[in-house]
């Protein structure tokens, strides 16, 4: 049970936005267990879009196609799908009056010619009524391959995936059980890693695949198995699981569950009634927006300081001109006054602090570019360590607030 | 002049990442004249991948691969190359050396024949040094056609894009010269502009292509133009740009740029020698990340506080708790007295602060969620506006961080 997501639109292939709209679809058929063997992102040209179509019909049991569903003379995906089917467009009857419904209630503008050629759909297609917009997604189906095309507006797609086309999906096609669950490790590289749980994965039962996805110091593991039987597929992906505890148990911080780390030290400072508040330089804003993009941070995040320019960690942050002075402010000592002062003044039992260059170029202080100090204040101690980074500045910033995590989970599990 | 990039990985199939190094390669493509006329997102499977190398090969000069590169058994890439190419791998001494200088320097683990590993590359390839990674990227031509193997972290493989694989195309390829102009609109509907621009459209030259972008409420026009000539290219672009004006001047707002507006302002701020700092509650410390992601940002930005609690704003930026008490802490009041006590605080000549609700919950106030005051100190005044921005955690942030700065570039453009 196979299926192929293509996503129509010049604005993808000139890289002018973000192809999201098929993480959402991946995501939801691996729900309903359905994988997902191809994205193609083709430009809004006919022939292109037909090619396409063609190929992925030999691949694929169900071609999702998103984009070139609005009004204007860019959008040609209905004119396309009339003709990979032979087919001419008819007005739909129900579409007509929910445009004309849309345009009452909420447009509010004379409804034009344009906007009523919405309601053309192939004669061929069954209509699914798009809640948020003009545009209806259509069901086609040839020889056994199911074609649906749905708007590129988000909020519309993902609307018509839930009341529509999952449902219908479900409904038509057997599907196996998939399963994805992803071990979190730090501390050691892929190569290391890999290296130690060999006979493991070697001995993985060949319906559970292994992914190593590093990023940023971290290396995730990803188990996924497909198959019939719900229950004994994750009972045997969490016995594997269990088995890599002996093996890199010290390196395991999580399971993935969709949670970043962030979200998981949050839920365990709120178990706690604990609080927490950032101090931060080098990184700018990125740990607190990290924190604060958790719905429900307000429970145990007071809140931060960014000190960006040296005067400012003074003045604001009350750090002794001396320390700065006789330490430099890419030090030890300032983030430990840093962790402390914003301990302080935001009375919270945690609090953590960076200072550091991100680069490119050296601040104001003469650090070497990817050198980050990570101070961490706890209701009992407050320490610093310093980490080098390299000389990326995107992604010293990322490995610090990582890294800075770390260190503070570490902190609150041991309290 | 075509170009296809093939991303591999299961991870992206399975909607468990965003794949934004397609949109960062066509963006990249797409500035020295090279069109990306499909992008394909295929699995870790050898014969999937060979399938779509060969695909690929009929369709564009140029293919493009990230991911897969990887030294675990994940990994088949490189693999899958060689046996696309009848070839077998062979040490490349250069990447080697290289290997064991990051070890030696940042990873400081023992080096294993894994890691060795990654300076196989296959024989016809011209490996492309990976300065921040271990894994090389790799050159292959196959009767005319280009294949570039880099890897899927996305700052190494932006890394050898601009320093190996940009400069090698562009001296391979002769290219055109491709100009896209998007014209920002808001106030009418997408079908609603198409009726008033109908017919300067169908008069457009056919070397360039109009294409509608709504989104929440704003449609973007974009202008794209392909030939040899690059001045009369951008000549004839300016002058349609111009036609419009008669047409729809009230609802044009400006002209999108490649650069941000955080990094714009940031520019006329360095101009003027002012200085900024920021106040954040619902915005969680966004402004600030978005403001320091941009490399010099310490010669305007001084630094911020991001008061999520209530009782932070008193403690730590001086917001009377009568002011609170009596207009809320979700009020032009509150964000008023937040922005000037940021400006005062860090001593910056401009001070923007937020105080709303992001949701998906009310918080400490009672405002409908989605509600956000934004306020504004400038040198010789401050104001705050209330706006509306749906119920959307995500996009409630961003939106309130993007209005910010354009209320404040509007200030500073005034002063």
């Amino acid at each position: 049970m196979k299926a192929e997501i293509i996503t129509i639109g010049d604005e993808i292939l000139i890289g002018q936005i973000v192809d999201t709209n098929s993480v959402f679809i991946s995501k939801a058929l691996n729900k309903i267990g359905i994988e997902v063997y191809q994205i193609t992102s083709v430009q809004d040209d006919h022939e292109h879009i037909l090619q396409a179509f063609e190929d992925a019909e030999k691949r694929v049991d169900v071609v999702l196609i998103t984009g070139g569903l609005g009004p204007t003379k860019d959008d040609i995906t209905k004119h396309t799908i009339a003709s990979y089917f032979n087919d001419t467009l008819v007005q739909n009857d129900q579409v007509l009056a929910h445009i004309e419904h849309l345009f009452k209630k909420y447009i509010k503008t004379p409804i034009s010619d344009i906007n009523r050629q919405q309601a053309l759909v192939p004669s061929k297609a069954d209509a699914l009524m798009n809640r948020f917009g003009t545009a209806p997604g259509m069901w086609l189906e040839n020889k056994g391959t199911v074609f649906v095309s749905m708007p590129g507006v988000p909020y519309e797609m993902k609307a018509l995936m839930a009341n529509e086309v999952l449902p219908r999906l479900q409904e038509k096609f057997e599907r196996p059980y998939i399963l994805h669950k992803t071990v979190l490790t730090y501390g050691l590289g892929e190569s290391a890693i890999a290296a130690i749980i060999e006979e493991w994965q070697d001995n993985l039962p060949s319906f559970i695949k292994l992914a190593y996805l590093p990023n940023l110091g971290r290396v995730r593991l990803r188990l996924s198995a497909k198959g019939k039987d719900k229950l004994a597929i994750e009972k045997e992906v969490d016995r594997q699981i269990q088995m890599l505890y002996p093996l890199i148990g010290d390196l395991i911080y999580g399971m993935e569950n969709d949670d970043p780390i962030e979200a998981i030290l949050g839920q365990q400072l709120k178990k706690k009634k604990q609080t927490l508040a950032v101090a931060e330089s080098c990184t700018g804003g990125k740990i607190a927006e990290m924190i604060t993009s958790i719905p429900g941070a307000s429970a145990y995040f007071k809140g931060g300081v960014v000190t960006y320019a040296t005067e400012s960690k003074e003045q604001v942050l009350d750090v002794p001109s001396e320390t700065i002075a006789k330490h430099s402010v890419v030090s030890a000592e300032v983030a430990i006054s840093m962790a402390v002062n914003a301990q302080q003044l935001f009375k919270t039992d945690y609090a953590i602090a960076t200072t550091g260059n991100a680069g490119p170029t050296k601040g104001d202080a003469d650090a070497e570019v990817g050198t980050v100090f990570i101070g961490v204040a706890t209701p009992t101690k407050v320490f610093a360590e310093e980490f080098k980074f390299g000389n990326h500045r995107e992604k010293v910033v990322n490995k610090a607030a990582n890294k800075a995590f770390e260190l503070l989970q570490k902190e609150i599990l041991k309290n």
